[in-house]
């Protein structure tokens, strides 16, 4: 049975190992690299909430709490705050489990907001329909 | 809070959104990629309960049930099966999520089995002591 | 003069030498990488023997005897096993030769079976007639 | 000649062309590959500055003004706007020139925060003395 | 305001920073890589100088004057030396700037032959007008 | 059986197929692309022919005669022509399998010199005595 059906519609999950072609030239986790992870589990979620082709339209602040290094994972969480007629918000966040840690630490934690294109590229409403604001 | 607590210690997922770069030649999920995709689950699954480092040592027959593409989500879910003195067994399974359906569909399922490493590379027995067999 | 011209037709070998980007975080091969490699010279016999779109439909156990490290290069052997009217079987194997040794090792083997698509995606014949089946 | 001798030591610019692999799945460039574009590029200015191993710790609100695609260019400018003594601010600024185009458009603008590491990972102070503030 | 305008319609930068998986398995870039940066640095000029879909025809003989090292940047300039009615010359140069070095030195120069292709791939006249020839 | 034992220590050949990410933005092979690749099957001759960290001194000029594009193979043949104290000169052929074809086509061809260093980076003398020169 996937676990599809057991999760929360409004959470999407994903989990990477930090490998060699992540990092930067220092050794640790690049922070574009780290970027680019949550902004693609915030996208799988917004597509996955609207069945629309979704594109990011604004990034929130983000500060890069811990290092991350070669061997370590890092968990992705990404949270629907709240659903627009033109847009939906993400709350995303990034947990660092360490190699030979069992405690996971907070990496980085941002806001994301995605706008559904239709095939022409042009903005179209929302389809789902607005349903709450969920509790941050 | 971190989802890695409330998950079950002997479970591992992660989903992905198959973007141009996994494609074959002919438009569909390559293979490979997919294969890739199962074996990291499970080396994050066998690092994350053994807290050494694994490699895999076997990999089992998987067959291809579905053709995956472009916009399609895949989650793979990993799950430890059974735990030796000298190797971890961990059972894979992908899941499909077309663009625009709804219901999740098989894609693959595999049995990959992992064993750790010292510093040297060579074996060493599992330190997480073997707990159960799970029914499959 | 190709090389293409002097080979078998049943077979098709390809060879890499291992970089970065194919390590697991640990500095062996990734599995995953590896696997991948094996069903892209697979692939490519499957296509030049058939001229069609062909795409994995199952992939044999595996076990991997030997790890593989930087600057260590594998050759990939693969040798049509059995053409039929809708399937082709491939038989893979990964040789290692491991950086300044002079023996190469088997690394890995295994057998896929191929399918043919047409354009829209579905099964269609294996245009070679089915002409043999090779010794092993 | 060297145009690094030309350049202001204060800015840094590098320039893209958009490739298959840094689309989204819907053929737009992937908002966090041009976000990993900007770390870069303010990564170069931040160590070609300071000649010390520098990492992200902060990057501000980014709104995507545009939708970039197959073929377009993206330059990327990035310049400094202050240096303190534990810290270093830029600015990055990413224009659109589309295929055929002849006029570049803004498509996001970030600011950064680098600070600078150790050999043990751990911060320390910016070498080069803080020189002054320029205006946005 | 973008560095676009300011800069001459006959030349084009762009940097990189080295990465691990720009390296050679010992650790120095890898030559090819630097041969792509040289060939893309000089597309994206072929291109903004036309606006046509140009591709490589010829690249001239390339000395590698100096080892390249994970962290040293790489700034590589293309200028066009010649447009006729049916190709385009351009010279590209890449220099090093190695981490803690504060001279930028050369590594490789080399020129490259485009021409412009029409939708259907075949060879079409420059549509730039024969401008000059530039001194090397 | 490896073929590596097969075939002749002055020649090694790798096939590749051509995947989304090899392409230019016009949707042929990209001219770098093809450059590293010819680069990368010279070096694991050298290294086999060596057992030292070879890397690339020299790349002669290269025609590319026929585009090639998605689904096309490319088999890459490097062929030793000269062994000296200090260098080794390898001739690089590439030939286009296109899809659907039956007869390959030259592609591009060049030579490469390649050196040969110790383990602080510097040159040192080409190990394997030199043999002979190989007609072309």
């Amino acid at each position: 049975m996937s676990m599809l059906y057991e999760k929360n519609p409004l959470l999407q999950t994903t989990t990477k190992i930090v490998m060699m072609q992540d990092l930067n030239p220092y050794g640790n986790l690049f922070g574009g690299t780290l970027m680019g992870w949550m902004d693609q589990v915030a996208l799988m979620l917004a597509v996955r909430y609207t069945r629309q082709h979704c594109v990011t339209a604004k990034f929130s602040e983000i500060s890069f709490k811990e290092p991350v290094q070669l061997k370590d994972m890092v968990e992705l969480l990404a949270k629907i705050v709240k659903v627009g007629t033109t847009s939906i918000t993400i709350e995303i966040t990034a947990y660092k489990l360490c190699f030979r840690c069992t405690e996971p630490t907070l990496v980085a934690s941002a806001t994301a907001v995605f706008v559904a294109l239709n095939d022409e590229g042009r903005p179209e409403p929302i389809i789902a329909a607005p349903m709450f604001e969920v509790e941050n």
